[in-house]
């Protein structure tokens, strides 16, 4: 076995024996070293490698406690037989540095303005919330914290008026997370009813979820009621607030109409995503679609993605009792996902009334915004606008123009815009794009629009 | 119209024209007000009200803004005709606050010692990211941060041996949501193997996701081989280091006969899970599966629940070259489950060596409560232990007592345990208990042995 030749590298993080080890387990694996092979002496091997018995004796024990070797009384060391395998790498691959684009303006429709977010105040709490509950360490509730789905029930009741219990109330790190456990809450495989053009991730993870998303054409009111007949779907994801990407808000009579078509059958639910309802500068906020439902017909989710921030990543829904129970029994944990601390830390900032501060500052300040920039905008001939009234996005285009056309020009200025097309299944609309504001600083929207009509040369 | 009485309550939260609102449009919901009425003027209700004409004018702005009513040119404000609902409860139900049972030691195997983490230090650390990085407010990585994936990179080579590359990194809010992502990474319904005893919510996300879970049978080394043979499965979801939960170490050879069962056909993969590889007392922690596999065959994945705290949601996972681009064109976003500044905190938290001094902090410490712990169980009569030598638990049983009775006598006592039959898909095994001592007070060993031993009359 003097053949036991491993390269020992002094200058490595690895202990010696820790490389000693590596390189004979790896001897053995490759099968260099045979099953059945007699191992050197701790006191051979350590003057034949030049290294300390105690380095020896080391590596041995970790070779054995792993079986690559067992000891035979009064004989000494053996390798083990087994099936050789192909060589490792000894390194990993060096790590490359990703290089982020430039990016002269954020005009996309899910940023929003982070220099709103109070991040001091967030610390603050965060490391109050840290010190002095201890138990927040502990595993949570698969719900998710007790206070914030309270903070939550009180704040939607006030501001939303949904109707709930804080028992119904589900907390996940996103509306992914939600959509997830909403399908996994019937034992059966789902039609969901998705708005086309709409929320196109929502359609990704229905499917990944092994469920089936329909795709509907919406009208001037939304997702449309004859079509949605025509087809036999158990559930209806909409967006009626500020349907996404067009928005279109959502008329009472269409909400009564979809709720109807809700109480017909057993089993059927209106999934309502009120993503940016926080924000409306024509009026305030819409109640919610929940808060016309008595018969428990409507599950009502949201996030803090666009209310807060992007980065922040806590969103809740409130299930119908029938299904709140369903949740219990699934044994769902989605509350599980984000961090208790910090859902202790939004309920606080909720309770304490940050949250509607923060809402009111922020929603004035888009409001300005969106102003300065739509009024720009429409200066240029043959412009049109939609959907401005709410939110952070509303819809942009020029009669006459691609969006291919408008998005190519925009991006040869290092301007990323999206293109409602990138949000449409089957149906085909004018050319139009969705137009973000959240990201874009106010100081910018001169120059942004400036350099958009020099792109398009308009 | 005189008819119109709602009821406004000055003492509510809600402002007048809040309530004014919410009355009328009920009362059209509900068809109390037929479509086509005409609503009296705003002055005339204000005095039938006695309330302010403008409280009246806001109402009849929202009422308006949802297309409840419009407005007819010289003739005043009319109401839509819509289908009448059914009428929806005006005030959400008191919260209920749920009481905890008494507890009086926290034996479970999911548990750790809380004590151990360093809040003060994550809370400064987060500060710091809160502060001194605005962006991580912004949308984040799909993947993760790369800070945190270049760090867990560098700390899974040196300490578990684990090659990989910071791009085939992936981090989560949890093990789930791992298992989501790798089911999600194929576009066929897939057969997966888990360990029987085993983590049962393995099972239960796999099917969750629309795939097959198949339960298979230990022996001493863990996994059996010749029952895979026959079995015709994609995957194998299994816990070397410590099997989860009877502590089964699996020897170099049966993980060689693994690696070869994958590399036998395209598609096949090992899930390797290494949840509480961190803590091992007899000798350090054995490098991971992965370390052995040159062919791309293995899924690492692990979490902080364990090595940190349960309520901390911060999991990870080392793709194989091929599945990693795979996720990439998938649209994944796993890594968008955690808030981006604790994902930052978490790679600084590694970073500057506070998680190696953590770990063997905590690693002396449970290893000491741990000896004392099976000391003292293993004096009681007919009592049998193993899996002791790593993680945070071990089985632990008497010889002629079933697991019912000492987990019920147990109970009697508020000592909530959890029972080997209770990780069991199809077999049956010896009775014992999965004793957890990460959740228990060094304090507390003894008087907590006494008090089963009492329990159990032994």
């Amino acid at each position: 076995m003097s053949d036991l030749t491993p390269s020992l590298d002094p200058g490595s993080p690895l202990p010696l024996y820790e490389q000693l080890y590596r390189s004979i387990s790896r001897d053995i694996i490759m099968g260099r070293i045979q099953g059945g092979t007699r191992l050197p002496s701790r006191r051979a091997l350590s003057r034949h490698l030049g290294i300390s018995e105690q380095t020896i004796s080391n590596a041995y024990a970790l070779l054995k406690a792993e079986g690559f070797i067992s000891a035979k009384a009064r004989s000494g060391l053996f390798v083990e037989r087994m099936l050789p395998l192909t060589e490792a790498p000894v390194h990993p691959a060096p790590h490359k540095e990703k290089d982020e684009a430039l990016i002269r303006f954020d005009l996309l429709p899910q940023s929003t303005d982070i220099s709103l977010f109070p991040r001091k105040l967030w610390a603050r709490l965060m490391r109050e919330a840290l010190l002095d509950e201890p138990d927040l360490m502990k595993r949570g509730d698969p719900r998710g914290e007790h206070s914030l789905r309270a903070a939550l029930c009180a704040f939607l009741y006030q501001f939303r008026g949904v109707q709930t219990t804080f028992e119904q109330m589900v907390i996940a790190s996103g509306v992914d997370q939600l959509l997830l456990a909403i399908c996994a809450l019937f034992n059966r495989p789902l039609r969901i009813a998705c708005e086309d053009p709409g929320y196109t991730e929502a359609a990704r993870v229905i499917r990944r979820a092994g469920h089936t998303p329909v795709p509907l054409p919406l009208d001037e009111h939304g997702i449309r009621i004859d079509t949605l007949m025509k087809e036999d779907v158990d559930l209806v994801y909409i967006t009626p607030a500020h349907q996404f990407p067009t928005g279109i808000s959502m008329p009472a009579s269409r909400r009564a109409e979809l709720l109807h078509w809700a109480q017909e059958r057993t089993g059927r639910y209106l999934i309502e995503d009120d993503y940016d309802s926080e924000f409306r500068y024509a009026t305030r906020p819409l109640p919610a679609l929940q808060s016309l439902d008595a018969t428990g017909k409507v599950i009502y989710l949201s996030t803090f993605s666009r209310s807060l921030a992007p980065g922040l990543r806590i969103a809740y829904m409130a299930l119908p009792k029938e299904l709140s129970e369903a949740y219990t029994k699934t044994g769902l944990r989605s509350g599980e996902t984000v961090t208790r601390f910090e859902q202790h830390t939004m309920a606080r900032f909720i309770q304490e009334g940050h949250y509607t501060r923060h809402l009111r500052r922020a929603g004035n300040r888009y409001q300005k915004r969106c102003e300065q920039l739509c009024a720009l905008l429409s200066q240029i001939p043959g412009s049109f606008l939609s959907g401005q009234e709410a939110g952070l996005h509303f819809l942009f285009g020029i009669k006459g123009r691609t969006e291919k056309d408008l998005l190519q020009k925009a991006a040869d200025r290092h301007i990323p815009l999206q293109g409602l097309q990138g949000f449409c299944q089957d149906v085909h609309l004018m050319p139009a794009l969705v137009m973000g504001f959240g990201g874009l600083e106010d100081e910018q929207v001169e120059e942004a629009v400036a350099l958009l009509r020099m792109a398009w040369s308009v």
